[in-house]
C-alpha cells in the first residue's frame, strides 16, 4: 500500500573479488530494474577482495526486489547485507533527552541537583504554578497514543506505535522548538487511559493525543479538557480540521466564493470527518452535509451510533436524505475523510459551477486527481506526489507553541480558525492558484504566523494565562 | 537547614548614577557581610545612570540576607532586582528533547514521519522486540517518582519533584549518555503507581524509581519487577545501598579487615537501611544487626511493620537486644541512614578497634566526623563538604549504561555488588585512604568501570538479552 508513496532508498552491502571490480556491471543491475546508484563507500579492503557499501534509490519495494536479484546473480559479487536508508535512520530511535547546560563541577552539581535543588523544589511546593518557570512544563508536551489508529495501519502492538511518535516529537521541535516527548500505552480502555494521562501530567504544558481510534478518541479528549489544566488536542481530529479549513479558506478564495454561501458535503463521519464539520460549523458554513454508510445523516433519523446521532441534529438543516451520489448534487465542496475511489467524475460533473474536492483517504483518495483536472476548480489530497497536500503537519508545531507560550488552558474553537486563518494567510494573493492553496510544511512563516493569531485568539476567548513580551503591546496589559 | 550544604551564588541588578560609580563601596559591603564579589556585567548604559549585574558567592542565606540589605543602603545605588543562579539556571527547565538528525527537506520528512515510517512501525509490530534496535527503548528510561519522599523535604507537590527528577535526567545523560526522562505522578496510590508505570512501560528500557517513600517502594518495586520485562530500580535504596557498599569495601581495604568477620550496626531501618543491610549480606557479611526506635530488631519479637519484621527474621543472628548504645559494642562498622546527632563520641569509643563510621543522615550526620576524627580509622557522611561522600550519583548513570547495553531483564544482586566493587576498584591501592575511599562523581573511569563488570554479572547470572560487542570476546558468544 505504500509502495506508491514517496522514494525508497537503501544501502547493499557487496563483497567483490578483486580482480573482477563490476561498477560497470552493477550500475546497469540496478539502472535496468528501475533504480539509481547513488553513492559507493568503501568498509574494507583486503589483498584479494573489498566489501562495499552501495546507495540505491528506487520508488517501490518491488523494484527493490529485483534489483537485489539481479545483483546477487552477478559473478564475483557476494551479497552480504541490505539495509534499507528509513530503517538505518530509526537504529536506537529518533530523539534524545539532553541537559541545557553542562555539569562539569561540584559547583554546577549542587545548583541543578542536590542540595541546591532543594531551594527550586519547595519553591514550586508553595506555589505550584512556577513550575512553568522553573522545571520543563513551560517548553514540554507529551504526545502520547493508545496505539488503535496508527497511520492507516489500524491497531498495532504498542511498541511499534513508537517511530510514529517520535517522530512526530522531532517535527515539533524542529519546527517549533517544543519539547515533545512520546508515549505509548499499554492500554485501549477509555477510562485506563484518561486516568494515566491524568496522573502523568505534572511534567507537561500540554498533551497531544494521537493516533486514538473512534469513538473513544472523543470521550477521551473531552474529559481530559475539564479534568486537566493544559491544552489536550488530538491531532488527527483538530490538525487535520485545522489545515483542512485553511485549504478550503484558499481554495475559496481562488474562486471568489464565500465561506457562508457554499454547500458543503463531507463524506466519512469518524473522527477527523466530525473536527472537520465542527470547525466548518464554527467557520460559518450553512449548508453541511454529513455521508457515511447510512447516506446523508439527517435529524428526521435516528442514530445508535452517538457521534452520528450528534452529527444529525447540528447539521443538514433541510434535512436532506440520500447516496453520496444524491446529496452531492449541487454541492460547491466536496470534503472526503472515507475510503479510496468512492466518488466518481459524474459524481463532481453533478456539483455546483467551480467545483472544490479535498479527497483526503489514504493512501489512496476518494477520487484521483487525474481524473477530475479538466472539470473541479481545486483538487487537494492528503498526499505528497499531489499539489495541495493537506498535512497536519502544518498546524500542531505553531497550535502547541502558542498555546505554551500564552499558557493556554485550552485550545478552543476561535484558536483553530485563527491558526486556519493563518496558515491560509502564508500564501499571498500574488502566489494564489488552484495548485497552490497551501504552504509547504518547511515554509518558515508558518509557525510564526499561527503562534501569533493563535494567542492573540487565546487572549480575546480569555484562554491565556500569559501574555508573551512580543504580544504585549498589542494588548497594553500591565 | 540547607544553609550550610555548598555555595550560594545571586546576582544583584543596580541602577548607579553615572558620577557615583561606587564599586568598591559594594565590593567592601559585600565582603564585610561574608560575600565575594565575583563579577560585574553591564547590562545597559544611559548618559546619566547605568544599570549593572553584580553577581556575588556567599555560604548562607542569613549572609545574602544582609549582603542585599548593605547594598541597599548605598547612596547613589538603587537595588533592582535579586537573581539566585540557581533559580536562574532552572528557568524554562533543565533538559530538553531533540532530533537527533535534522529533517531538512521533504525526502527526510518521508523517511522520519509519513509514508516510510509505517514499514519501520510494521517490522515492530510483527517482532515487538525490534523496538530496541528501531525506538528510543534502547537508550531510554524513565525516571519516575510520586514525590512522596523528595530529598529530605517529604511529601511535596507533584510539580516541585521534577526539578529533582530534571537534575538526575541531566546527570543520566551527561555521564552515561542514557536518555531518561522525568515523570512526576500525580498519585501516591500503590495501585495506581503500579499500574500507571505498566502502562507507559513500552516507550522505555528501564525504569529508575525515584524518592518514593517506605515503606510502599518496596511493593511498587517488588511488583514491577515482576511484571515487567525491563529493569526496574528504585534509586534510593539501591544506589544509596551500591555506593555504600563500595565504600565500606574501601575502608576496609585501608585497615585491612574482611568483610566476612566484620561485626555492623545499621540505624535506621527504612528504605535505604534495608536496601543496604541486603547488599551486605549478599557481600558476605554474617554479623549484622538492624537498630531502629524499637532498639534492635531480633527474632524472637514481632513486629507490625512487615519490613522490620523481615529483617528481624534475617539478620543478627545471636538475637542482640537493646539501645543502639548497647549493641554498638564491639562493632566494626557503624551505617546510619537515621536523624542527626544519634551517635554519641561514647558509643564509638566502645566499638572495636578501627571503628569505621559511616554517618550518613542528611543534612546533619548521626555523629560529626569532627567528634571522631582521632578515634575514628574511616569517617564517610552523605555530605559534600565532608571528605568520603556516599553520593548514589556514583552508581545510577553506570548501572544503567550496563543495564541498557547487555538488555536486562533485571537488576539483580550480584549486579549491585559487581557495580558496588567496580566503584571501589576504581581508586588504586597507591590513592586508597582514610579520607579517599570513594571516587569523586566526576571520575570518568567511574562509569566504564561500573558498565563492564555489571555486563558481566547480567551475564553470568543468566539477565543479560544481549552481549555488547566489547564484552563479546570475553565469553567467546557465538
Amino acid at each position: 500500500m505504500m509502495n506508491n508513496l514517496g522514494g525508497k532508498s537503501f544501502i547493499l552491502r557487496l563483497e567483490m573479488t578483486n580482480e573482477q571490480m563490476k561498477f560497470a556491471e552493477i550500475a546497469a543491475a540496478v539502472s535496468k530494474s528501475g533504480g539509481d546508484m547513488v553513492a559507493i563507500d568503501v568498509i574494507s579492503t583486503s589483498p584479494s577482495f573489498s566489501i562495499r557499501d552501495i546507495t540505491v534509490t528506487t520508488d517501490s519495494n518491488s523494484k527493490m526486489d529485483t534489483i537485489i536479484q539481479r545483483v546477487e546473480q552477478l559473478d564475483g559479487v557476494k551479497l552480504l547485507h541490505v539495509s534499507d536508508r528509513t530503517f538505518l535512520l530509526h537504529l536506537g530511535g529518533k530523539i534524545e533527552t539532553k541537559p541545557k547546560t553542562p555539569i562539569t563541577n561540584r559547583d554546577d552539581l549542587s545548583r541543578v541537583y542536590t542540595p541546591d535543588v532543594a531551594r527550586v523544589c519547595m519553591a514550586i511546593h508553595e506555589q505550584p504554578d512556577k513550575a512553568y518557570n522553573l522545571t520543563i512544563k513551560r517548553n514540554t508536551i507529551a504526545v502520547i497514543t493508545d496505539s488503535s489508529a496508527v497511520l492507516g495501519l489500524g491497531t498495532i502492538h504498542p511498541n511499534a506505535a513508537m517511530p510514529v511518535m517520535e517522530g512526530k516529537a522531532m517535527l515539533f521541535k524542529q519546527l517549533a522548538n517544543v519539547d515533545a516527548f512520546p508515549i505509548s500505552l499499554n492500554t485501549r480502555d477509555t477510562e485506563e487511559i484518561i486516568e494515566t494521562i491524568i496522573r502523568i501530567s505534572p511534567a507537561f504544558g500540554g498533551i497531544n493525543l494521537e493516533d486514538i481510534a473512534s469513538p473513544r478518541c472523543f470521550e477521551i479528549e473531552e474529559r481530559l479538557r475539564k479534568e486537566l489544566d493544559i491544552p489536550v488536542f488530538h491531532d488527527d481530529q483538530h490538525g487535520t480540521a485545522v489545515v483542512l479549513y485553511a485549504a478550503l479558506l484558499n481554495a475559496l478564495r481562488t474562486i471568489g466564493k464565500s465561506i457562508k454561501d457554499v454547500k458543503v458535503v463531507v463524506c466519512g463521519i469518524g473522527a477527523a470527518g466530525v473536527a472537520c464539520s465542527k470547525i466548518l460549523l464554527a467557520g460559518g458554513v450553512k449548508e453541511l452535509i454529513g455521508v457515511d454508510r447510512a447516506g446523508a445523516l439527517h435529524r428526521e433519523e435516528s442514530y445508535d451510533n452517538p457521534i452520528w446521532q450528534w452529527y444529525a441534529e447540528h447539521t443538514n438543516p433541510n434535512a436532506v436524505k440520500g447516496s453520496l451520489s444524491e446529496v452531492i448534487k449541487g454541492a460547491d465542496v466536496f470534503i472526503g475523510l472515507s475510503a479510496g475511489g468512492i466518488l466518481k467524475r459524474e459524481d463532481v460533473q453533478s456539483m455546483a459551477k467551480q467545483p472544490i474536492v479535498f479527497a483526503m483517504a489514504n493512501p489512496e483518495p476518494e477520487i484521483k486527481p487525474e481524473l477530475i483536472e479538466d472539470i473541479a476548480a481545486v483538487v487537494a489530497t492528503g498526499r505528497s506526489d499531489y499539489p495541495n497536500q493537506i498535512n497536519n503537519v502544518l498546524c500542531f508545531p505553531g497550535m502547541f507553541r502558542a498555546a505554551l507560550d500564552c499558557r493556554a488552558k485550552e485550545i478552543n474553537e476561535p484558536m483553530k480558525l485563527a491558526a486556519a486563518e493563518a496558515i491560509a494567510s502564508v500564501i499571498s494573493d500574488a502566489e494564489l492558484s488552484p495548485s497552490y492553496i497551501i504552504p509547504s510544511v518547511f515554509n518558515d512563516q508558518v509557525v510564526p504566523m499561527i503562534r501569533r493569531r493563535v494567542i492573540e485568539a487565546a487572549i480575546q476567548t480569555g484562554m491565556a494565562r500569559k501574555i508573551p513580551k512580543d504580544i504585549h503591546h498589542v494588548y497594553n496589559f500591565p
